[in-house]
């Protein structure tokens, strides 16, 4: 059994990998500073006796080194980011800080202190617009159009490079859209909550056309599991189903039929949600699955079952 | 005639484009902070009608702004970084700073002010080792083994985001091994400056072995006014020679020969020189090529005539 630190391990996918952590038996720091992430998501590890949290800025080399204080860290998984893609695009010192300078930061405290192995959440948004064209790990060039999509490619660049110099092991997790809870942010999030509001009407940004592949949070952790056990000194794997998935459309149907069926939805204009935003995504995840792993659902399968957690989970609030 | 930016302009290459961009008749103001770049460098621009020079850290936006100050610059060259690739690799902060949040800095005072063409000295070195594999711009994966690769990776990443948001024009190219004067690092400096502190002996890194191709700055210079002269919208090109490169040994031999031709050469073991350096590369410059841009010189003959500017210029000193 390994201690295991999570950058970032109050936020969405941090809190689920904790606990997926603990199960399997290992301890579990979680350092986040508690801007995105939250007490209450981590709320069902804190009673865990191998379970840890501690408060701080990761994107600080300080602060972080000080947050390890004594332990003796066998693995990081670096979760810590900015996840409002178009904060991001408005104001570029939120991914600079946020998703790069914590990567920075963590790489700066691994090298002092030699812990050796780092497993980092990097994203489909490093590869920017490829058309038709297949999306696999090789492709180039690359070229994101966000800063959170270029932030995420210069850390993976930094990694690359640190484990040329000190790191013994990497793995680069390139996450698709992931969904599930406890939610933050997203657009069945944004349904629900515009659905409480206007129970009658649901507004949709776009003309519902664009579509997505969407994977469970559920079946993230057990990928990003997976990898690591498959031991290679410098992985990078596309993570997600292998559906070509669904539209916003659907989603918006869906979250409508479970949550205030009698609603109007109205949609808008235009297939591309935002200024950083591919509309259009073939992502292959052969490499992955031709080491075994595959997922347990869809698009549409996670969708569903995330809707109906979500819903679950604005109810309860 | 348009007012050209050069950022780094005080350094080998800036004042090179500076001279060559003076000489077209447009107006140059070089903002450096004068930490690799120098005064003298610079000399025989500064009697030039449309030469200005101001000294700030263009990695600091608010410094980098006031330089900018009631000039209205059409274009900017970015051409700061660190140039000392071992220091970058034993210390994260020297490319962290000069060679990545320069780019960072410069994007945000060129939203700022609404400059819309910016072109940017990217490096061969964001590839990092493919091998036998011939390298064009589109190849995957990039996996740069140095700091100062992955920092001017970051920086494409981050200049692609900003195109997609504001920036109407950029340019991206990856230089090779660039040579020529004003000489301030590099494998014919260093050869140089052992000679004439023991003209006896020349003691080698490495067994000589290492190739590799080199550009004179002349035909560098050259092909980035020609890139620009293209006007794409976002252009990515790799500039060098159209040789696979001469080895170490050849250079020795060379700067001996001219310099001191009684002097022995000594090799050691091993032909890699240092962590971040990749030992062979095959660079393809075919887009460049298919433009109708062509070198003067190959990698030897751009050597040879190094080797005597950079001899004279050390005699000079």
């Amino acid at each position: 059994m390994s201690l295991h630190l999570i950058a970032g391990g109050a936020g969405f996918v941090g809190v689920n990998l904790a606990a997926a952590l603990l199960d399997l038996g290992h301890e579990v720091v979680v350092v986040d500073d508690l801007s995105r992430g939250t007490l209450s998501a981590m709320e069902p590890l804190r009673s865990h006796i191998s379970f840890t949290f501690r408060e701080a800025d990761c994107s600080d080399p300080e602060a972080f080194d000080q947050a390890v204080g004594e332990l003796r860290v066998d693995e990081i998984w670096h979760m810590a980011a900015n996840s409002d893609i178009p904060a991001g695009v408005a104001d570029y010192r939120v991914d600079l800080r946020q998703t790069f300078l914590t990567t920075v930061s963590i790489l700066d405290v691994m090298k002092r202190r030699s812990i050796p192995v780092l497993h980092f959440a990097s994203s489909s948004a490093i590869y920017g617009d490829h058309g038709d064209d297949l999306i696999h790990e090789n492709i180039g060039p690359l070229q994101p159009i966000s800063n959170y999509g270029a932030m995420k490619l210069a850390s993976e660049a930094q990694i690359r490079a640190a484990h040329e110099a000190y790191l013994s092991k990497a793995s680069i997790f390139r996450f698709p859209n992931v969904i599930g809870i406890p939610a933050t942010h997203g657009v069945i999030l944004d349904f629900v909550g515009k659905l409480k509001r206007t129970p009658e009407r649901l507004e949709v940004l776009g003309d519902g056309s664009q579509q997505k592949a969407y994977l469970h949070v559920d079946d993230l952790v057990r990928a990003m599991l997976h990898i690591r056990d498959l031991g290679g000194k410098f992985a990078v794997f596309n993570i997600g189903p292998v559906d070509d998935g669904i539209t916003v459309r659907e989603i918006a149907e869906r979250v409508r039929d479970r949550q205030s069926p009698t609603a109007d939805i109205h949609f808008g204009e235009g297939n591309r949600g935002w200024i950083g935003d591919v509309p259009r995504f073939r992502y292959s995840v052969e490499r992955l699955l031709g080491t075994g792993w595959s997922p347990t659902m869809g698009s549409r399968d996670a969708m569903q079952r995330a809707v109906d957690e979500i819903i679950a989970q604005e109810v309860r609030r």
